[in-house]
Order: structure tokens, then sequence, then C-alpha cells
């Protein structure tokens, strides 16, 4: 149905706008609209529909989960083009509409063709942790709290293990969603960078794509991995033989993730020219 | 009342501990006990009640309202002599009574005569603001929004100017309360360090004691000269004759204040070796 309103909307009659949003999750049940309507779409949803009633809902690049933060997710929508509303004015008018938990830090016409999730190439998650023996107050809900310190060398032997193309099946946690499969379980992921300053740890994957709890699975594994709770070798067989790995492996929690940015072609981001209003 | 029961309690069966507490001021009614309970100063009088019931309540070196984060509060309590409870585990049992925003960061047996108010020799302070356009949501809570960009030659003038000792009556807000009145309204600051970096700034302000409201107010003062909604002689003449200022000077919000540190004479912080338990 979305996708049938995409075309129809890409028509001449409206312009696509694209979002890049950021936001503190711990306060939303996560991107994907639902019923209780807290979610991070449906604010967008709202806010949009108040200013425009006549303009799409927002597509998001892809869904975040309850108290998983963004720094850069990107989403678009299509208004009227009949309206007399810039990028600019979208943007000032949607940040008056939203709460301050929640901002478009960017507004911008974007090409008919534009798609937040079809269009995208690549995302960058980032994962904080902190190993010291007290979670300061102002990072609770920003950082995993994780009380036995793992080794750093092994930590980083996984990350590298975790890098390039895999079939990452088994560190994804199925949504039962068909629609999430379609692309089956291979990705390939550029890099894991790890950074340790002291106490705080942060990993950052750059990757073509992710599936479902992957990220929190891949640092569930790396943590765990370094504290001698699972083996290297545990992890390898993961990724070489998923179909036979045991079940449920430990994610991380949340609150320690962020979606950094999401990645398109050059040809993709070309600025449009807003046609006089 | 509070001063017998210290005397009392000061005595060879009880023992005094000195708290540094952090905490995120958001979700708190301030410092200071109140009837619905939900205060950071109620909140530690009953991780203590339940791990001793006989133990005082805390007293803190002084009120932050609400919304006022804390990186360094200092209070202390007394327990009874006889608890097989050495500092280190009082800081694990309280940490773990109170909820995560509330951390116990250190805690030291202290000399029978410490009192967190009384023997406090100064305090440092840190106000944030951001006069970017767009406020991060992970800033939302945590810093003053200023939405017009002051002047950064004036802010730093009157921040020279609210150096030394002052008259600050026209810079306080009165609580109702005779007991902060006792010292008078002359206080001395030893200095204040305006740093920006780009949108982002932050006044640090170093001083023996501060009235009730006094550095939002001060903050206050220094945005809004820097902004040309009050001249520089107005602050001038606040300070030299508070007798006769305009009541109600804007104070900058809850939100962006920081109480770092309490400073005591060393002598108050010499350890105290504790007894064999």
């Amino acid at each position: 149905m979305r996708m049938m309103s995409r075309v129809k909307r890409a028509s001449g009659d409206w312009r696509r706008y694209r979002l890049t949003i950021a936001y503190d999750g711990s306060g939303f049940a996560g991107w994907q609209s639902q019923p209780g309507g807290n979610t991070v779409q449906d604010k967008l949803d709202g806010a949009i529909g108040r200013i425009c009633a006549a303009a799409s809902g927002v597509q998001g690049s892809g869904r975040t989960d309850s108290g998983v933060h963004a720094l850069g997710q990107v989403a678009h929508f299509d208004a009227p083009s009949g309206l007399s509303m810039d990028a600019a004015a979208w943007q000032r008018a949607l940040n008056s509409h939203l709460p301050p938990a929640i901002r478009v830090l960017e507004c911008h016409l974007a090409d008919p063709c534009f798609h937040s999730r079809f269009s995208a190439s690549g995302k960058v998650y980032r994962y904080e942790w902190f190993t010291g023996s007290i979670l300061h107050p102002l990072r609770v809900g920003r950082a995993w709290h994780v009380r036995r310190c793992p080794d750093e060398e092994l930590v980083r032997r996984v990350a590298e293990l975790f890098q390039g193309t895999h079939d990452f099946a088994a560190f994804a946690a199925n949504r039962g969603e068909p629609e999430e499969e379609r692309g089956g379980t291979v990705r390939t992921i550029h890099g894991v960078t790890v950074t340790r300053l002291g106490d705080d740890w942060t990993a950052v994957f750059e990757g073509e794509g992710f599936l479902y709890k992957m990220v929190r699975l891949l640092v569930g594994g790396m943590v765990r991995c370094g504290q001698g709770a699972c083996s290297f070798e545990e992890l390898r067989k993961r990724l070489e033989q998923p179909a036979s790995a045991a079940k449920s492996p430990l994610a991380a929690p949340a609150e320690g993730l962020y979606l950094v940015a999401v990645r398109y072609p050059p040809e993709c981001l070309a600025p449009c020219p807003e046609a006089p209003l």
C-alpha cells in the first residue's frame, strides 16, 4: 500500500522532502508507528498532519527500538506542490510542533524517486558502554553499564571477526515479519571501530545494512567474549554456521545504541532546485 | 532541631559519614525533602532508612531547585557505631537502594564535627547554554536554549563585574525563609569563567557561597545584557545599590545549572581512621 502511494505521490502534484532527524529514544516506544501513538514516527506524522492535513506520513530509513537514540535518522514525506512552504519553512514548522526530544536537523527538497529506505546504501551505528563501578546519573539511559570489564584485546579481535560479508542470521532477532527477510541475512560490515578511553568504550559499526537487533547482538557477543562468558570460536561458528548456532545470544541493551547516519549514493542527495512558490 | 540532633549524634555512639553525590535533576522536585517525597533528599533518606532504621537522615550542603543537576553535592548522615558496615559498604548499599539518577560517588567516615553545610568554605557551579538554532534532543533538560546569541564581549564584561565581594541582594530570590538571610546578602565570588565553543557556552562560578537562585539570576543578567535587553550600567547599579533595584530580573532556567563541587577547609576532609568493625 505504501509503495502504491509512494508512486502516486511522486508525481508533479507532490513534492518529496528528505528529513534528517535526531531523537532521544528514552521517552518513546521506538520509531515505528504503534496503536499507543508514543513513537517517533507517530509524533512526526502528527506534526506533519497539523501543518498540512493533505501531506503524507513519514517513511523512515528503518526502525529503531524503544530506548535507541538517533543522531541522524533519515525519513521522507510528500506534501502538495501547491503549498506555499519551502523546505526551510517545513523544518521550522515541524520543530515547532514536535516535542523537544525530537528535532528535524535538516529538511531538503528531494528527488521524487528518493526513498529513505530503498535508496539507502549504508548505515552507521554507534554503541556506548561503560565499565566503571558507578554509572554517572547523566549517562543513565545513554550507555550500557557493564560491570565486569571485558578484555580489550579480545573485544578488538571479535570486532575484526565481524567485519566483511557474512551470513548474520545467528546475530538477528526475528521480528516475525517476512518483509525484513526479503534481502536474506547476508550483510556486509565495512568496519567496526572500537575506541576505549578508560572506562568509556565506543564501537562504531559502518555497513551496507543491518538485520533486526544485529548491532546489539554483535556488541553483546563482543563484550561477553571479552568477559570470558563465551569463546571466540563460539562466535566464529555462529558466523560461519548460523544454522547450527544456539538460539538467543545476549543482546546489549537498547539505551547504548545510537543511529548515527544513513548513507545514500551521491545522486540521491543531489540538490533539487525548489520551484518558485 | 537539626542542630540539636547533630550534636547529640556526633557522640561516640554514632559515626558521621560524608557523601559526595551526583544526580540528574530532571526527574526530581529538587534537593530539599517535601511532602510529595520525590526529592533527592527524600530518596537518600529512604535508602538510608531501609539499610539502617536507626541512622539519621541526610543533611545537604544546600538546596538545589527542581531540574538543577549535581556533579558533586555533599551531604552527611550519622549511623550507629555498632553497625558492622564501613564507608565502602555504605556506599554500595546506598547505590543499590537509590534510583540510577542518583549516585553516591564517594562515602567517607568524617570527623564528628564535620557538617556538610556549616563546614563548607565554598561552592562551584557551572551553567551551560546553547545559542544554535536547534537544541540537540540529547541536551534537552541539560542546557538553556538561548535563541538570540548574546555579544560575547559584553557577556565577559558582565562576568568580570560580578567577581569580588558585593551585596547580591538584587540577584537573589526570596524563598521566604529567614534562615537563608542570616548571613546577610554579601557574598564573595572568586571567579566567573566564561568559555565559548561555537554555540556552546559555559560559565563556571566559584565563590564562598551563593544566595537562593543567585547563579541563575547572574547568568540571566549576563545573557540579557549581551543580548542588549538590559544595559551594563543597569547591572552595575543592581550590584552597587541593591535597595533601589527593580524587582524580578530574569533568572536563567534550572536545567542549565550544575552544582559541581562543595569546598571544605582541608582539616574538615582529613581522613578519619575507621575503627575496627
